[in-house]
């Protein structure tokens, strides 16, 4: 009983920094998004992408979150306007990004000069679903060799997706992935997700997911 | 301070029960093997092709773990002597097999006529570093589309595997994948660690995998 008491402790004070970092976003009109998915499914691809497109429209930092390693975030820094680094090999949880760390990132940001913050969580299905960060949306990635049975497998992650993408799209001809499967579980778990096929590869479907970005800034924090 | 010294308690107390089950697995002949990669690596198909060249010689049992479901489980159904499936979903660790569960399943499965357990392990490149189950071996699949950059990314569960498996190597012509870089960053975190290239999609590389089970049992269970 006791480590499920602590559990609990541990989640409730991860939902009030949450809630303070979200105070914080919205004071400064920064829309934060939280993208999550297995290792190697395309997050620093997605940011890649999505920085190529926007910057030119909006300032945009990055907040990298990774067991060890700074890889993902020396890809990402020259075209950023910040990149802010967690390692959490260290820490309580090193599965998941939580909300006192996105607490401590944010006090290396520049948050007067910044429009959008793509925060790229831990490579994990799993943990990071359980805490939340303080982001306005929670983006999952699916890439077809992973298979489409993910959402059957780790159904937490998608129920509380706001935007789930189904990227490498360039390899369908070599997979095999059942799309109208995948999207009749996603539908089933979470009918309100939007869904995006794209491929970070070739730069199929980024343009829509831009739009959709795009179109929450708007909505969310310029209403 | 509370939270660290719990998980503290919960490793321990993991390792006792491991140890256990090991003694158990010793005492019924039985080896066993822990499978782990990230979600959709090829970790049931890899099952499922050393469960077709291996079960005229042994007699093989498989324990999958999953958040939720059991697809993984109705796939090796046909093949396998006995398969237990183990859900994690409302466990205290989701994010990977602990040994109690495995101590629980082996108590399901019908020891005395068992030469070979397969533990299929939660889709998780960071929990399932932290728990011995009992195993004999532990084995990484890393599968080309996820990247190079795995064992940098997610050091420790590569630094305690006997084997790790390069799978999905039919997917050679598709990627960016630098299979020299990867196994260097094998050989620097865990030089004893024999890395098999392989495709569990074309058989390429199961035969020299299975041999290397086969020669793991003489060597461990029947000496």
């Amino acid at each position: 009983m006791k480590k499920i008491e602590v559990i609990q402790n541990v989640l409730e004070a991860n939902e009030a920094i949450a809630s303070r970092n979200r105070q914080l976003l919205d004071k400064h009109k920064i829309f934060a998004v939280n993208i999550m998915s297995s290792p190697g499914a395309g997050k620093t691809s997605l940011i890649l992408q999505t920085l190529a497109r926007l910057k030119g429209k909006l300032n945009i930092a990055v907040i990298e979150g990774d067991v060890a390693s700074t890889v993902d975030a020396e890809k990402v820094q020259s075209e950023a306007k910040a990149v802010v680094q967690i390692n959490t090999r260290n820490m309580p949880e090193s599965c998941s990004l939580m909300a006192a760390m996105i607490e401590s990132a944010l006090k290396d940001t520049p948050l007067n000069n910044i429009d959008l913050i793509l925060i790229e969580n831990v490579g994990n299905l799993i943990c990071p679903s359980e805490f939340a960060l303080g982001e306005h949306k929670r983006v999952v990635i699916s890439s077809l060799p992973e298979g489409d049975d993910k959402p059957i497998k780790y159904p937490l992650i998608f129920v509380d997706a706001d935007a789930v993408i189904i990227n490498k799209m360039d390899f369908l001809p070599h997979v095999d992935f059942d799309i109208a499967a995948f999207r009749r579980s996603i539908a089933g778990l979470n009918p309100k997700a939007e869904v995006f096929e794209l491929s970070c590869k070739t730069g199929e479907g980024i343009e829509k997911w831009c739009s959709w970005v795009l179109e929450q800034i708007e909505t969310t924090i310029r209403r």
